[in-house]
């Protein structure tokens, strides 16, 4: 039964955005792109799998840095075209830079602004 | 100076995806499209105002409502192209369905489930 895979709107690119929000704070963490299999995939693992529009595969998030997202709650909205994962952010950063969010640029008299810090070297996620 | 908008990435479209979250309860309301224009207006009135891309024209969310959204914060995200906005959902419905936030259904068991009322008819809402 695939039938809540096809009640979804996708682009004519075949996904779906993807908003994920942290369970128990509430901080919205990032926001990305998945397809038909990376939602199946979410599903399945109970961990957010993405669809990487740059690198045009699969993202299974966490899967360099060890930043997995478990996810807690799965929602979609009154048009079908956007999911809302609530998630539990493993080693409590979600940003490719290092920070707790991928939103901590905030609009300040005219100007983008950063207002959140580095927690981990990028260097150093990312290390093999 | 609008430099803090030419640093915006656009899509080829001109749009800019946005989430809005409810300040205070740090519910995730609704999702849409902003241009250039509508991003600047909402920082000008300090009010939520979007581009629909169904009607293709500026959407000044709670014209036809009254359900306004008072902006208090805004975000951008690393790569510069969503915007996340802090707000105050004036009437508590965010949702052209009546609800509090259009994320309503939930994923239980292979399927989607409302699991939110509707707080005021539709009907009523729009009724001019």
């Amino acid at each position: 039964m695939s039938d809540w895979l096809d009640q979804i709107k996708w682009t004519e690119d075949g996904l779906v955005p993807a908003i994920a929000q942290e369970h128990g704070s509430g901080r919205v963490l990032m926001f990305a792109w998945m397809n038909r299999e990376s939602l199946q995939l979410t599903v399945q693992s109970g961990k957010a799998v993405y669809w990487s529009r740059s690198r045009g595969k699969l993202w299974r998030k966490g899967e360099a840095s060890g930043h997995e997202q478990i996810v807690h709650e799965l929602r979609l909205d009154c048009d079908n075209d956007v999911i809302l994962l609530e998630i539990e952010q493993k080693g409590g950063i979600a940003c490719h830079t290092g920070r707790h969010s991928c939103f901590y640029q905030q609009y300040q008299d005219g100007r983008w602004q950063t207002v959140e810090p580095v927690l981990k070297n990028p260097e150093e996620i990312y290390k093999s």
